[in-house]
Protein backbone atom coordinates (compact mmCIF):
# COMPACT_ATOMS: atom_id res chain seq x y z
CA UNK A 1 0.00 0.00 0.00
CA UNK A 2 1.34 3.65 -0.85
CA UNK A 3 0.48 6.26 1.86
CA UNK A 4 2.06 9.90 2.20
CA UNK A 5 4.27 10.10 5.44
CA UNK A 6 4.11 13.24 7.42
CA UNK A 7 7.63 14.01 8.98
CA UNK A 8 5.79 16.07 11.70
CA UNK A 9 3.67 13.42 12.89
CA UNK A 10 6.98 10.74 12.61
CA UNK A 11 9.18 13.32 14.33
CA UNK A 12 6.78 13.47 17.23
CA UNK A 13 6.70 9.97 17.99
CA UNK A 14 10.55 9.92 19.56
CA UNK A 15 12.75 12.45 21.47
CA UNK A 16 16.24 10.57 21.26
CA UNK A 17 19.08 12.64 20.07
CA UNK A 18 21.39 11.18 17.40
CA UNK A 19 19.64 8.02 16.70
CA UNK A 20 17.91 8.05 13.19
CA UNK A 21 14.64 6.22 12.67
CA UNK A 22 13.85 5.06 9.34
CA UNK A 23 10.75 6.47 8.16
CA UNK A 24 10.94 4.59 4.27
CA UNK A 25 13.42 2.40 1.59
CA UNK A 26 13.79 2.93 -1.73
CA UNK A 27 16.54 1.86 -3.92
CA UNK A 28 18.54 -0.07 -1.41
CA UNK A 29 18.34 3.38 0.34
CA UNK A 30 16.69 4.57 3.45
CA UNK A 31 14.74 7.67 4.21
CA UNK A 32 15.70 8.23 7.80
CA UNK A 33 14.21 11.01 10.32
CA UNK A 34 16.36 12.49 13.68
CA UNK A 35 16.97 14.94 16.07
CA UNK A 36 20.25 16.20 16.68
CA UNK A 37 21.20 18.32 19.81
CA UNK A 38 25.44 19.06 20.62
CA UNK A 39 28.17 17.31 19.50
CA UNK A 40 28.14 14.05 17.68
CA UNK A 41 31.77 11.86 17.25
CA UNK A 42 33.53 12.63 14.61
CA UNK A 43 33.41 9.75 11.75
CA UNK A 44 32.93 8.48 7.81
CA UNK A 45 31.54 6.17 6.02
CA UNK A 46 33.50 4.00 3.83
CA UNK A 47 31.00 3.07 0.96
CA UNK A 48 28.17 5.92 1.49
CA UNK A 49 27.23 9.10 0.70
CA UNK A 50 24.89 10.69 3.10
CA UNK A 51 22.37 13.50 2.74
CA UNK A 52 21.41 15.93 5.23
CA UNK A 53 18.27 17.78 5.02
CA UNK A 54 17.43 20.10 7.57
CA UNK A 55 13.42 20.38 8.34
CA UNK A 56 13.92 22.52 11.56
CA UNK A 57 16.92 24.45 12.87
CA UNK A 58 20.34 24.79 11.76
CA UNK A 59 22.97 21.76 11.41
CA UNK A 60 26.33 22.53 11.57
CA UNK A 61 28.92 19.95 9.48
CA UNK A 62 32.24 20.28 10.87
CA UNK A 63 34.72 18.93 8.26
CA UNK A 64 38.90 18.11 8.20
CA UNK A 65 39.26 21.27 6.38
CA UNK A 66 36.38 23.94 7.04
CA UNK A 67 32.29 23.67 7.96
CA UNK A 68 28.85 23.79 6.89
CA UNK A 69 26.07 25.19 8.12
CA UNK A 70 22.42 23.67 6.63
CA UNK A 71 19.88 25.63 7.73
CA UNK A 72 16.14 25.03 7.82
CA UNK A 73 14.84 24.37 4.05
CA UNK A 74 18.52 23.13 2.66
CA UNK A 75 20.46 19.83 2.28
CA UNK A 76 24.33 18.93 2.16
CA UNK A 77 25.95 15.73 1.04
CA UNK A 78 28.72 14.14 2.70
CA UNK A 79 30.27 12.29 0.19
CA UNK A 80 31.85 8.37 1.23
CA UNK A 81 35.31 9.00 2.63
CA UNK A 82 34.97 12.71 3.96
CA UNK A 83 35.38 12.56 7.89
CA UNK A 84 33.03 14.95 9.37
CA UNK A 85 31.08 15.57 12.75
CA UNK A 86 27.18 17.24 13.14
CA UNK A 87 26.62 19.49 15.69
CA UNK A 88 23.60 21.23 16.70
CA UNK A 89 23.81 24.08 19.23
CA UNK A 90 20.17 23.64 19.43
CA UNK A 91 17.95 20.92 18.41
CA UNK A 92 18.11 20.44 14.97
CA UNK A 93 15.70 18.15 12.98
CA UNK A 94 17.11 16.23 10.03
CA UNK A 95 16.00 13.61 7.21
CA UNK A 96 18.87 11.82 5.86
CA UNK A 97 18.64 9.92 2.96
CA UNK A 98 21.66 7.06 2.34
CA UNK A 99 22.22 2.96 1.56
CA UNK A 100 20.35 0.82 4.14
CA UNK A 101 23.97 -0.39 4.75
CA UNK A 102 24.67 3.05 6.70
CA UNK A 103 26.24 2.89 10.39
CA UNK A 104 25.28 6.37 11.90
CA UNK A 105 28.73 6.61 13.53
CA UNK A 106 30.50 5.19 10.27
CA UNK A 107 33.73 2.88 11.01
CA UNK A 108 33.65 4.71 14.89
CA UNK A 109 31.17 1.93 16.40
CA UNK A 110 30.83 2.37 20.08
CA UNK A 111 28.40 3.82 22.11
CA UNK A 112 27.27 6.55 20.40
CA UNK A 113 26.26 3.49 17.56
CA UNK A 114 22.77 2.71 17.04
CA UNK A 115 21.02 0.14 15.02
CA UNK A 116 18.06 1.15 12.72
CA UNK A 117 14.51 1.11 13.50
CA UNK A 118 11.75 2.15 11.72
CA UNK A 119 9.04 4.54 13.44
CA UNK B 1 33.55 21.01 -1.87
CA UNK B 2 30.62 20.11 0.23
CA UNK B 3 28.01 23.14 0.00
CA UNK B 4 24.38 23.83 1.44
CA UNK B 5 21.59 23.89 -1.11
CA UNK B 6 18.74 26.17 -0.89
CA UNK B 7 15.74 24.49 -1.91
CA UNK B 8 13.68 27.76 -2.54
CA UNK B 9 16.48 29.43 -3.85
CA UNK B 10 16.64 26.71 -6.61
CA UNK B 11 13.03 26.40 -7.32
CA UNK B 12 13.25 30.15 -8.08
CA UNK B 13 15.56 29.66 -11.53
CA UNK B 14 12.82 27.48 -13.42
CA UNK B 15 9.02 27.82 -13.89
CA UNK B 16 8.49 25.06 -16.19
CA UNK B 17 5.97 22.48 -15.39
CA UNK B 18 6.68 18.82 -15.18
CA UNK B 19 10.51 19.16 -16.36
CA UNK B 20 12.57 17.97 -13.01
CA UNK B 21 15.73 19.75 -12.26
CA UNK B 22 18.31 17.83 -10.62
CA UNK B 23 20.04 19.54 -7.51
CA UNK B 24 22.31 16.68 -5.78
CA UNK B 25 23.71 12.79 -6.70
CA UNK B 26 24.36 10.15 -4.19
CA UNK B 27 24.59 6.47 -3.80
CA UNK B 28 23.86 6.46 -8.02
CA UNK B 29 20.32 8.61 -6.71
CA UNK B 30 19.81 11.77 -7.75
CA UNK B 31 17.65 14.41 -6.13
CA UNK B 32 15.66 16.70 -8.05
CA UNK B 33 13.11 19.87 -7.56
CA UNK B 34 10.14 19.99 -9.83
CA UNK B 35 7.28 22.04 -10.34
CA UNK B 36 3.94 20.41 -11.24
CA UNK B 37 0.32 21.15 -12.56
CA UNK B 38 -2.01 19.88 -14.09
CA UNK B 39 -2.49 15.75 -14.90
CA UNK B 40 0.92 13.83 -16.54
CA UNK B 41 0.72 10.99 -18.38
CA UNK B 42 -0.05 7.75 -16.62
CA UNK B 43 3.43 6.10 -16.46
CA UNK B 44 5.61 3.30 -14.56
CA UNK B 45 8.94 2.92 -13.76
CA UNK B 46 10.37 -0.52 -14.32
CA UNK B 47 13.13 -0.49 -12.46
CA UNK B 48 12.92 2.25 -9.94
CA UNK B 49 11.42 2.95 -6.70
CA UNK B 50 10.37 6.64 -6.76
CA UNK B 51 9.86 9.37 -3.78
CA UNK B 52 7.88 12.32 -3.97
CA UNK B 53 7.84 14.82 -1.02
CA UNK B 54 6.08 17.74 -1.27
CA UNK B 55 7.43 21.20 -0.22
CA UNK B 56 4.95 23.41 -1.71
CA UNK B 57 0.81 22.45 -2.24
CA UNK B 58 -0.81 19.29 -2.51
CA UNK B 59 -0.05 16.10 -4.55
CA UNK B 60 -2.14 13.56 -5.45
CA UNK B 61 -0.39 10.22 -7.03
CA UNK B 62 -3.77 8.12 -8.99
CA UNK B 63 -3.10 4.75 -8.93
CA UNK B 64 -4.63 2.10 -10.68
CA UNK B 65 -6.89 1.05 -7.72
CA UNK B 66 -6.98 4.32 -5.60
CA UNK B 67 -5.49 7.47 -5.14
CA UNK B 68 -2.92 8.81 -2.57
CA UNK B 69 -2.88 12.58 -1.53
CA UNK B 70 0.33 13.84 -0.52
CA UNK B 71 0.47 17.44 1.65
CA UNK B 72 3.16 20.10 2.17
CA UNK B 73 6.02 18.11 4.50
CA UNK B 74 4.80 14.94 3.56
CA UNK B 75 6.14 12.34 1.44
CA UNK B 76 5.39 8.66 -0.94
CA UNK B 77 7.15 6.39 -2.69
CA UNK B 78 5.91 4.52 -5.48
CA UNK B 79 6.99 1.26 -5.89
CA UNK B 80 8.87 -0.07 -9.14
CA UNK B 81 6.23 -1.42 -11.56
CA UNK B 82 3.16 0.65 -10.21
CA UNK B 83 1.35 2.59 -12.43
CA UNK B 84 0.93 5.91 -11.41
CA UNK B 85 -0.32 8.95 -12.47
CA UNK B 86 0.78 12.61 -10.82
CA UNK B 87 -1.93 15.31 -10.58
CA UNK B 88 -1.42 18.65 -8.97
CA UNK B 89 -5.06 20.94 -9.09
CA UNK B 90 -2.98 23.76 -8.51
CA UNK B 91 0.75 23.94 -8.36
CA UNK B 92 3.05 21.98 -5.97
CA UNK B 93 6.27 22.31 -5.57
CA UNK B 94 8.17 18.53 -5.03
CA UNK B 95 11.41 17.30 -3.84
CA UNK B 96 12.02 14.12 -6.02
CA UNK B 97 14.60 10.64 -4.91
CA UNK B 98 15.07 8.25 -7.87
CA UNK B 99 17.84 6.30 -9.16
CA UNK B 100 19.92 8.31 -11.89
CA UNK B 101 18.43 6.01 -14.85
CA UNK B 102 15.13 7.03 -14.11
CA UNK B 103 13.05 8.89 -17.00
CA UNK B 104 10.03 11.23 -16.20
CA UNK B 105 7.34 9.56 -18.41
CA UNK B 106 8.83 6.22 -17.30
CA UNK B 107 8.03 3.50 -20.06
CA UNK B 108 5.83 6.25 -22.25
CA UNK B 109 8.73 8.05 -24.01
CA UNK B 110 7.16 10.84 -26.10
CA UNK B 111 6.65 14.45 -25.77
CA UNK B 112 6.31 15.07 -22.20
CA UNK B 113 9.44 13.15 -21.77
CA UNK B 114 12.34 15.37 -20.29
CA UNK B 115 16.09 14.98 -19.97
CA UNK B 116 17.82 15.47 -16.96
CA UNK B 117 19.18 19.02 -16.45
CA UNK B 118 21.07 20.42 -13.32
CA UNK B 119 19.91 23.78 -12.10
Amino acid sequence: MIEAINLAEKLEQFDEHWSPKIVGELNGQYVKLAKFKGEFVWHQHEAEDELFYVTRGELLIQLRDGEVRVRQGEFAIVPRGVRHRPVAEQEVHVLLFEPRSTVNTGEQQGERTRSDEWV
